[in-house]
């Protein structure tokens, strides 16, 4: 026990270990929770600081702390950040559902750095946490982490991927190759009207992402406790997202009502639905690009990956579409977020959610895997994969469903028994069509042509 | 055998009942299907009959079928409306994952009455079905079903529920209750602050419907088989959705990307998704009446919900909150709906999704239940429950927690230990505060005012 | 309102359907809940009718009723289950948590059918519902409903299946096919390896259903209100098993703990959970046998599926594996159908859960669609479809993978060499083994057979 | 580049850190998988160590490999799993769906420590993975490292959880308090009857794992790749259960169907789903904990949970039950988990599910985060709390619903007239019954006395 001290609080005294920045609170949390050894999210940790500086800042002009305190906090803070932080930040993620062991971890370890700066003591509680409650601020940095790795990582990375796939549709816009509905043989399509799909999916899901914005940036900070503002200043909760937002980048506002954003963590919620809508368009394109890549002899072959590895480790010369693959487990995996989210969500019994330390966990993990998922399938598939003309071919002139062009002039029952007796002979529909209808062979042709085809009209 | 006639389809013959307005198709879907023996929902019937209406108008418009042909689909649908349409429409939810079951029994349906009044041949295929495919008529039909309900009840409903709470806020504004975070006894808040922010909520889930509506109304008809528009007239998209707007009221659009809307069905999950947080919402407000209304003796006694019904078959006089249970399971349907979405809404591959039927079932039946449940909570538990204030008053003001207040005078630690020793001896802490502050009984009065507690500020 | 009657309960008068069997506390609950406007599943109220019989045997037995009282009861429920009883329960499946008002529904109903048939008053609550309280009479309901659909219809169809498959393996026993793991061509598989794992996937699911019958046949039946069994004879539990076991051929025994029971729904959440399990591999096989359908010229063309319908409104010819796809659909539901019952199962506060009537909703629906999918997609999809064995053979033996089986002789590092320049000069792995091996031809044509391949070893 | 050394494997060559053990296909995994950051999880790679041991034994019997080789890597294996064995293992979760990356990983570690002990090359293909397949092993590995979990962590922290609530049971068993349904005021029960119950749910699902261990305990190992058992010796499969069976005290047997274990993951699913049940009675018990608790003052305040911290950052002498709080969060997280293997588990085409790596990772956390959210439940919530007698007695015997007790001599109808007159006038219900019955006082309190109530009976 040679290497903790003591360290007392509202409860009593407890060691602590001898050089660790935080005090009392932070180890009894430590102590309590050891459940998973996992700590909070880096970004949550690092959206809790800013909002720590942009708090003391706020305090500073209202009067609510000394400019030494204020300046202490916020060079504390910056400090903090610049450096290895998480390993002043021990708390389980399964810890007080309200996240104030995490609230209290960064009180004290901001206040042991700036009483350090300062050359005397800024405490916790009425310095660092001055106007802030763990019911308002956890809130906060919920909404503020998640808009942090939204905006600089989430949306940059799937415009990306949205910008590759439109790219490779141009490269890819001269094939042409069998549509398929219920996975059988269909009217043909061209490879970048595929991918053009695959990237309208996504854009949607962006467009959806930005409309949840105003909501994400809309803070819980000045409700301290149970939402009314005990404590805080009547300006505090407008000029601390003025200093968020400046010391972000990202434009924060006050809450309309802050016991709806203490009492629920709706938005949390519908962000993550619609992320998990994301990783469904996600497992879409990335099965959609597996069965592509199939085979190559026994499958669809259609394209042909980048090979990254090789794939077994008793079939040599075997190679897998891995990035496809790991696409489909992030979108399992946000998908399985979302439920803890959604669980989550419901936990909130009167003015406060007390499960916010798993929705921040879970957020954060979605929003993270999407990111470095959507690089890596724009970067290391979509960008190289090759197409397999040849194989497109193959099926493309002979398929008896290219007979559906013939509908408007000779009518559905009649196309039906052409494409029948198709099948059945395994002669190309052309031929087929010519001896049943009157129409020329030009006429055929033309009206045949998959390439035409894929253009539509009647 | 003696009821049923013979049809033909372009697999040959089968019995069909002899008064049925179907045929073939629709015959052979009924025997292929027996699963969950329940139809599609009627609200997608309808909006697959609007659809097909609006078709027809468009198919004249563009000489695509004759003006009689037209007038007698668009009468026919008129006429299936205005009666107990559903009696026709027997195919199972569970049955062609595309839907093509239901679209064909729509044509068939059809045809057959516009036949009749016609007085020649109308045929499903070629006339109803004309300028369409499954692939595009069924995931419109998704969009404009889901789409009406939305604007016909489930908004409607949702905004009646938030009126009702607002409404019902400002007559409870007078009383002032202890507040709970964790369940544990916090600061004060007034009874109109917790319904304005549950009031909160539902605006803000009622605002990111609507922000889905642009891509719920944006439809894939066009784009026929596959996405192409194969067989479709190029104006047949934008007219088809003028015409669905001027039968409806509600204004849909063509879609921007027929590929993205037929081979997935994104909006589908979006919305969902969001429904699915509108129940999570839902489920906080009805567990906060539940408890709320708990007791009478040994719960918490704040209000008494409106008795509607003897609650036990063996406890004599007993009342449960039954609107407020029932809400709740709706928010458990409404959350298991969104799985089937999720899950479905991964089953596209390549040109179709193949869940459609499915998807269409869950997402009308969460829709609807959301609409039916919010006007009874709004009308049968938030309208008439009555406020307990005695019950309230009981803990109020001998809260230690109110101690909070002196934080800013006294400091955190000072504060706790007036608070711990008011909680070890029960007596109030304003008398505990006088003991151990230099602050006068009047300053501690107005300090402690429950009523003034719940205006927040320092 | 010349239609109706008056009728009244502990609450007061209201008006009846002048026809109705059902009384005051049914009506109550039509009113009270126009929410979904599905009635309980028929299998629930079945096993209710079932379980008041087995109860007012028990309750001569105990003499808490007289023999006559007992006799009017028994016939009244027999009668009831003889006919269209469906039509006399109406309450909501969304009501009250407790299932109550369907309690009361049942009492109400077989109280005026006994009355009329013993010529007495027969009481709803002191006669029908005798020794019982909806605590554990609805809980029980749930357990009998789900563990008969279980036992008639569930597992026999499952079974079935099974059975299918493993006869159809023998059939398919002779064809050998190109494995695939990440899609990708690997070694070669005999189809009837296939099939047997699928069957055997079956087999252990429904194993592990079968493991839970125990939990599912113990009854909360005994407890009456909150557990105590205040108001039950103590036999009344035992012999209320034995005689509900009598009546319906499955063994029912009194639960070990019957606050367990009452307060949670723990047994169908973990029985919902192996139907989900099923669901899983259902989609799994669903799946399997989609894409080896798929094609015929585009795809893996492997197997073809009987045809069962026409497939597109719009594209002539076109038939598709509709059976799998519902039964893809329906493994969609279950999912999310457990999703509802894993919410509910969580809503037990306290002696009691209140979400019994969801619960009891979601899960019969599940064991029914599970029952009714799984014999179509034995009888209508694996006893039907055939092998394309043209197909089959076209990769099987060009496939570069089967130098796997020179990695023993040649180590893995040469093996992946051949097979890398086996796929870049597109030629037999033989010829290119045979070049850069000592291994004589003979040697390599016996080591590279597909068929001696499927069956392992070194 | 300095600190690296050139690699090479069948794809060509690359920089791998110098001093790493591993080689190219594990640094081709680094580079490609930049995902979640996070490593498969740390039993995960033990169970997989711990194979390749098994492994290595076994080909030295079966005369795979030489004694000399098979003893390096026994000891190589043993002497990793000796020290921090986790930072040669740095594969991100997320990476190719086979978890060969993983495999490999391994594969090249021990090839690294054997050849340096034998002093001759120890190939990580031909030597370590020599009779297997990562086809085969992945799944070995998830099912052995669940089932080590599972046995040496969940098992035991669930029944000590079993153990401490009975003992608790006993403790309180004095206690009687108002039950509660549909959170309203029912009939009393006594607090040991309440805690046995949590014991039940408990067993249940203790003794429903126990049930799934068969499955989880047999392996797919000997199937290698596709199941075929290609390059295996026959024996392989029987004499690895052995082995590892000796190296880890579990008994594991060969799989039944090796297709089946390597083409799905029902058992993981499920497992899961089971671990799921699991968490819903968790949920269940750590809500009645935390409602229990509620107040002091404007809660339920029926128990005192031991207090580990200060609640709040502002609100002094706040204590919050931050035990039940984690363990709820636990539970939604082990939720969430079962929809990543249940979306995971559907993840299987033909011979191979390809999302082993994130169900592995899943299925250890819930497996783990159970284990120690249960201890702590035991320990630190269960074991000390203390019973508030005043409390539960205040509203205990003034409970109108008592009457129930006078159903079976007065009726339900009478009994619920003199309820209703009790809660109107707020008597205690014996002086009402006494005014409204011919039963003398001495009969009424023996029938109204709580702890006579609490033992049921007519």
């Amino acid at each position: 026990m040679s290497n903790t001290r003591i360290e007392r609080d509202s409860m009593g005294e407890l060691h602590v270990p001898a050089d660790a920045l935080y005090g009392a609170q932070t180890q009894r949390a430590v102590n309590n929770f050891p459940i998973s050894h996992q700590p909070m999210p880096a970004q949550f940790i690092r959206a809790l600081i800013l909002a720590k500086a942009a708090a003391a800042k706020v305090n500073v002009e209202l009067k609510q702390i000394s400019e030494g305190q204020g300046k202490a906090i916020v060079d504390a803070a910056q400090g903090l950040l610049e450096g290895d932080y998480m390993r002043h930040f021990p708390v389980d993620i399964f810890q007080t559902g309200s996240g104030t062991s995490s609230n209290m971890n960064a009180n004290e370890v901001i206040a042991t750095l700036a009483s350090r700066l300062l050359g005397e003591a800024v405490n916790p509680n009425d310095h660092v946490n001055c106007g802030q409650s763990s019911n308002d601020i956890i809130p906060t940095t919920i909404h503020v982490s998640a808009a942090l790795v939204l905006h600089e990582q989430t949306l940059p990375a799937l415009l990306h991927l949205v910008q590759v796939i439109e790219h490779k549709a141009e490269e890819v816009h001269p094939f042409i190759k069998t549509g398929r509905t219920h996975l059988m043989d269909a009217m043909p399509v061209r490879m970048s009207q595929v991918l053009n799909g695959w990237a309208q999916q996504l854009k949607a899901n962006i467009g959806h992402l930005q409309d949840l914005l105003p909501s994400l940036q809309a803070l819980a900070q000045g409700g301290t406790a149970v939402g009314t503002g005990i404590n805080a200043h009547p300006q505090f909760a407008a000029r601390f997202s003025q200093q968020l937002s400046s010391l972000t980048g990202v434009k924060f506002t006050p809450g309309k009502d802050l016991f709806a954003l203490i009492g629920s963590q709706d938005t949390a919620v519908a962000v993550s639905g619609q992320l998990k809508a994301t990783a469904v368009s996600l497992m879409k394109i990335a099965n959609d690009l597996r069965w592509m890549n199939s085979g190559p002899l026994a499958g669809l072959g259609e394209i042909e990956l980048e090979g990254l590895q090789p794939g077994s480790s008793i079939m040599p010369g075997k190679v897998n579409p891995v990035i496809p693959e790991a696409t489909a487990m992030v979108a399992a995996q946000v998908i399985g977020n979302d439920t803890v989210i959604t669980v989550a969500g419901q936990s909130g019994n009167f003015e406060l959610n007390v499960m916010l330390p798993v929705i921040a966990q879970n957020l954060l993990n979605s929003l993270q895997l999407l990111a470095n998922s959507s690089r890596l399938l724009a970067d290391k598939a979509i960008a190289s994969f090759k197409v397999n003309e040849a194989k497109l071919n193959e099926a493309l002139s002979r398929n008896p469903i290219l007979v559906t062009a013939l509908n408007p002039i000779i009518g559905y029952q009649k196309a039906a028994e052409i494409a029948k007796k198709a099948y059945q002979q395994g002669r190309p529909v052309l031929d087929v069509a010519l001896e049943h209808t009157d129409l020329p062979r030009s006429q055929l042709e033309t009206l045949l042509d998959p390439e035409k085809l894929t253009a539509g009209g009647v």
